[in-house]
């Protein structure tokens, strides 16, 4: 079933008003008529089972014909925070880290970042929120996941102060055997996580040390090398597992 | 430390000898000069120590200073099947999963591959080993994963037999809310996984009839719908922590 976001603006009543990119999609793309059904997901989370009423020109509107029960969010909110790098690099792990469930996005620039804040247009983000809806459509998500603005290493230190449980993934953890990470996340009692994973050459001595001292946990993510695109989808698959995958087969 | 993969034809002695694409990797990239250090991997997994000895136009030796103990290697060997899919997202995903430490990779032809067996060039299967060693360079594994020839359907069923657990990712199990795979991982006592993941359409019902026919266990991946490169993902990442990531903190 397609299913498009909204703003809460444009719900009311009993109908949803398609505007935009979705209005395009919905009579150019899907070619869809009158009386097909579609899925609007609001600003809250709440998804609605929709019929389409009417196609305009600027607009499609859809009559609501229940409120769907399913929840496809994550109990935990998580936030996954990721050296800066390169563009395409962030954008592939948005997509995916869309698919598994995450809240929240972060790039922070780090010491070994080859891409540096001055240089990171911020214009990105509307590109990445259209990344984000897309993802969020296709994968069925509740909710929309919220990119941050690209942030300093320090504003981030300041930033993790707002999360539970904060975690990095740290490759000398790892090539040490120190697997803290499945004991850290089946006693967790908290609600939102965030994680961080390193740009290319990895997170520094002394960035670990500063967030040592602020709180993080340095964990491992298996024996191997990781790439920075992969340790994202690790952290997010695993978590998943933690917190849906039921123990009973 | 730079690691290089080598047949166990390129060791004798204490010297190994490394040609072609690696000679050039350590002459002209690398510019590396005797008396350096690398790694050599041999075809049995073990990993050595070495220091470069002599280079010459085309080859260089490499003379043994130990053998190293630290092996990355998954404790279970799995196999990623996937159904048959555009060379780049398979490419992508063989990437991934050799940092993630399958030990085997298939593509299959499945009802709703875009791309048929029979247009699906087997010249593919040298870049596909080039990948493998690149990545498994990178992500220091001690052993390469072993690249099985594009199959259809029936011969997957056969190859089948050969493993000691067969699951497949089927997204109406994911949609039921129902997540056996944890249980099945934490009660496994083999030694080979086979882990079947569909094409972008998905798995068939009646490639799911078969598959349980032939002893394959549907599992949910999450309540999410996943993209056909998403899931071996999520597969490797949960095995790996199932498998390798220790339970006390």
């Amino acid at each position: 079933m397609q299913r498009y976001f909204v703003t809460n603006q444009q719900i009311s009543g009993g109908t949803v008003i398609i505007l935009g990119n979705d209005c395009h999609h919905i009579k150019n793309v899907m070619r869809m008529q009158p009386g097909m059904a579609v899925e609007a997901a609001d600003e809250a989370g709440n998804v609605y089972a929709c019929i389409i009423d009417q196609l305009a020109s600027n607009q499609v509107i859809l009559k609501i014909e229940k409120k769907l029960d399913r929840n496809t969010e994550l109990p935990w909110d998580v936030t996954i925070a990721m050296g800066l790098t390169k563009f395409p690099k962030q954008e592939e792990v948005l997509r995916r880290i869309v698919e598994l469930g995450a809240a929240g996005f972060v790039s922070v620039e780090m010491a070994r970042s080859v891409l540096k804040l001055a240089f990171a247009s911020e214009g990105k983000l509307d590109r990445m929120a259209l990344i984000v809806k897309e993802a969020s459509e296709q994968s069925l998500r509740n909710k929309l996941l919220k990119v941050f603005p690209i942030t300093g290493f320090k504003s981030f230190l300041e930033m993790s102060k707002n999360f539970d449980l904060c975690l990095y993934a740290y490759e000398e953890r790892g090539k040490a055997d120190d697997f803290s990470l499945k004991g850290i996340l089946q006693n967790f009692s908290g609600r939102s996580i965030l994680f961080l994973t390193g740009p290319e050459g990895g997170i520094s001595p002394q960035e670990a040390e500063k967030l040592d001292q602020n709180g993080f946990h340095a964990v491992g993510l298996g024996p191997r090398i990781l790439r920075c695109e992969t340790a994202p989808l690790y952290a997010m698959a695993v978590i998943s597992y933690e917190a849906e995958l039921k123990n009973e087969s």
